[in-house]
């Protein structure tokens, strides 16, 4: 039998990606990757409101046919015995939740002549935060009337989910929201637009999106009931009748690859095109995750997915951002938590804070801080930061909440700094890891993947210190695309050369590179800052806490001190 | 009559400067300024321990010869009419407490040959932190066997002051102990050398170093007793009798000015020598300081100096430096306090903490810093920060403190740091102020001297505006060294053309500048801020203080949004 290949498309925030990926072994042929062309790095801003950030559906397609083609070109290039007529399924993984107004065949309103430059049109990405006013609204209602909502979504729901930017669209954009017949999530768009059949009441729609941002649960008959959504506003309840009504695990078939586009991007026609998902979920799946293990992807924000089987109990685990049952892998309830801000809070400092004499670049700059901090012990700096310079998501879901540096001196150096704040990332990541054991989820393994699990050395032993746990690596450094693959895969099926299940390509597809250890040493010095963290994470962070401060300084220099000598 | 000149010396840390002044109107004729040799900017260090910091005599005695020659040259080029014999008295200030081992001729051991070079055997500056342990010691026997030594310095000894360096000096270097016929403050050696006369027994000590320093006063008979000096060190027993049992205020003469000195200088010979005293306490003089007056000395640290009739009753003012009878105006008691950095922290911020996009030098930076911080609105940015990089002087005394800064989100920009940097050392101002008045001293007035006084236009006004006070300026940009001419020209005495006392000449030739007048708007939303800085002072600074933070990020964030409106 010929080798056979999967494809995964991985839609992120700047550009897409095509991934060939060998069934045999997991070894990625080929990957080709398409900036979106459209305003900023793909994102359409509002010079008026800065929380607008759009995306033009037109990037996707253009994106798809630039991708595909070229990883199949380079495919042919690094293997003889490469034809795309044993790719035998497509996976896709995209941002969320990012949805937009489509008409009754599907096609987006900002691809129709009367919407042209619309920005409320357009596909509403999933960091645009336009909507805050009826997050709060939703949040509130539900808090009152349908508290059993909130339990799935770690007790607040977000501007940058799915009814928030509806109703916001109701509100701002009512010729928008008037002339749509349906809307669409990104990941379940693009698997439709594959198929050929984009009819809003054909589209197969994601457990993943649904679950986790539309407040979908099969407990209470799917997407919430039309008393609260006319609560919210009537026209949400009407609308509700044009969304859906059934929702499915990526594992699923969303249809075949259409004639049309089978030729247009030299595919065999009729291959699986799985259900979507979004890229974290995906990703996870394409870093090994099983019962037991924690995935975390690292990058400008993080997320946190652990999954656990769907027929055992689970309580609610508060300030979890969302718990919803195969929206990771089938069979089981994926668990969704995250730091709202990670690489995001070192981009700010070294783009803002650090002088010149540490590098021209952004990236010598970080190479430069990076072997320095390097250098120090534990403690040695005399620091203690807070990582919620963009709020806290999980354990807190509070974004009312800002940055924290104490411990500065008149010689306190940049890297110092920058040390700290790392290691406030691990200390907000231990306050999640502990939260989900807490709660009944014990974590045998970590795995990391995104940009810095891959690029940043010491960030990775940090975490491992400071967590008294190995840090494994993901052996992919395209985890999601990985994860979309494989669904293409299980899509297939067994008979068409594919796979019976996600576990079974799990294995012999994904595999763990690099593990950081923990050093013993740090970990013990790290577990004192730690509680010197949870300290000022209860005090700023909880409206329970009442105490004294007066030992966090002291306790810091008395640790310096040691640390020093 | 001839116009009459007095001359003022002020000895810095970095250099030393000659100031001519006409007594009839305080025009500053002629200055002039030396950097010391030695050293790095005259500071000489111990690469073992980064808490040395000592000084060279040799780099004292060229510079009285180099700026008062040139001063004189100077006077001539701007005043035809100037007559080097027209000055009628020498006022000096040096920095303190900065001592020094003398031999039985009060010639610095660093001076002999047998010590060439060590640096046990210099003046131990100002800054020198290295006897911290015996400063605790100092402390904990104070206030176990002598707490009324405590009560008039705030309550705790420094390892800046005199007694914490001479028994470091004992314990490091016993040789120079040992060699010591005596040791004198800087401030006392300089007119002592002046009038030819360095005799330890015949040098005329001041009450300034004395009594803020070296816990001299009248109630308990002067230097701490023997007894107490004993459980410090037997040694320091012995050397009590060695040291002085009378102190003067600096309207006194110290002597007349050596035969040799005027033939070296160019000056008449006899002319009045004044009683020296410390830089701050001179400047105040010189910033027209009285009864009612708060005069802050705005520089790498603060001084905040005021004075109160010795005659009425004074309470001691918790966490306040010093109060010393006849230290700044003899009558009245003067009032020391201080925050450890102010100048210092901008520098940190600026040297190690902004991109060279703000400018290529320091200075540019600065000027860029300013342009962009005083284009924002009161809170707009969002952040607040504690004063507390190098600990908190008055009113916590306490080194053991540090930095911290909330509030930043991953938009934050340097000048908004820097902004709020500059607002921290305002709320620590206004600490102190509070305090002050808290313990019966009415502040009717604030003239501010010192390179930010006059170059920090920003600062002066977020002063007034957190204050809500008006900031005046000092009208001259020199204040130690005119300080020092006053009291040359009081210790002349009327007679010899000079003053009777130290107000009158003030009146003559002092005079303030520009005022700085609050805006009441930004009183109002400064007051919220302080409310919020206080409880962070509180809560970080103080043992008592217990209860809930979790308003402070909230408050700062809703005052933010209102600001930003």
């Amino acid at each position: 039998m010929n080798t056979r290949y999967a494809l995964g498309m991985d839609f992120g925030t700047n550009s897409c990606r095509a991934l060939i990926v060998d069934l045999e072994d997991g070894q990625e042929l080929a990957t080709s990757v398409f900036e979106y062309p459209s305003g900023d790095h793909g994102v359409l801003s509002d010079p008026k409101d800065p929380n607008v950030a759009r995306q033009n559906p037109r990037d996707y397609t253009v994106g798809i046919e630039v991708t595909i083609k070229e990883a199949i070109e380079r495919a042919r290039d690094v293997r003889v015995s490469f034809d795309p007529s044993n790719i035998i399924g497509i996976g896709v993984d995209t941002t969320g939740s990012s949805p937009m107004a489509v008409d009754q065949y599907g096609i987006p309103l900002a691809c129709l002549p009367e919407f042209e430059g619309d920005l409320d049109a357009m596909v509403w990405l999933w960091k645009d935060h336009s909507s805050y006013d009826e997050a709060a609204r939703n949040t509130e209602l539900a808090g009152r009337i349908r508290p059993q909502y909130l339990g799935k979504i770690g007790g607040v729901y977000s501007s940058e989910w799915f009814w928030s930017k509806i109703l916001h669209c109701r509100n701002v954009a009512p010729h928008i929201f008037k002339a749509a017949a349906s809307f669409v999530e990104f990941c379940d768009y693009i698997p439709a637009l594959l198929t050929g059949d984009t009819r809003p009441g054909m589209i197969q729609r994601s457990v993943c999106a649904a679950g986790h941002k539309a407040m979908y649960n099969g407990a209470w008959g799917g997407l919430p009931d039309k008393e609260f959504l006319a609560a919210l506003d009537p026209s949400l309840a009407d609308l509700r009748d044009r969304l859906y009504s059934s929702v499915a695990t990526a594992d699923k078939r969303a249809g075949t690859l259409s004639p049309e586009w089978a030729e247009k991007l030299g595919l065999p026609r009729g291959i699986a095109v799985a259900v979507g998902a979004f890229d974290a979920h995906m990703g996870a799946v394409g870093a090994s995750i099983r019962e037991g293990t924690l995935v975390k992807i690292l990058g400008t924000s993080t997320c946190d997915i652990m999954v656990w089987p769907s027929n055992r109990p689970l309580a609610d685990i508060g300030g979890v951002c969302g718990i919803v049952d195969g929206s990771v892998l089938p069979g089981y309830l994926g668990i969704e938590a995250g730091q709202s801000a990670v690489g995001d809070i070192f981009l700010w400092f070294v783009n803002h804070l650090v002088p010149d004499s540490f590098g021209k670049t952004t990236e010598e700059k970080f190479r430069r801080l990076e072997t320095l901090a390097a250098g120090q012990r534990v403690g040695e700096h005399g620091l203690l930061a807070l990582d919620w310079n963009n709020g806290n998501r999980t354990v807190l879901v509070d974004v009312r909440l800002t940055g924290l540096l104490l411990g500065q001196t008149l010689h306190t150096q940049p890297y110092e700094i920058y040390r700290a704040l790392i290691e406030s990332t691990a200390f907000g990541a231990l306050t999640i890891i502990n939260r989900i054991e807490e709660f009944g989820v014990p974590i045998q393994e970590i795995v990391n993947c995104g940009g810095l699990a891959s690029k940043n050395a010491l960030l990775m032993q940090i975490y491992a210190d400071v967590t008294g746990r190995p840090m494994k690596v993901s052996g992919s450094d395209q985890t999601p695309a990985l994860g979309a693959a494989i669904f293409g895969a299980v899509a297939a099926g067994e008979e068409a050369g594919g796979f019976s299940n996600v576990r079974v390509a799990q294995e012999k597809m994904t595999r763990v590179g690099d593990t950081f250890n923990p050093d013993p040493t740090a970990h013990k010095v790290y577990q004192d800052l730690y509680r010197l963290y949870h300290q000022l994470h209860e005090a700023f962070g909880t409206k329970e806490w009442s105490g004294s401060m007066f030992n966090v300084m002291k306790d810091l220099l008395a640790l310096r001190d040691r640390q020093r000598l």
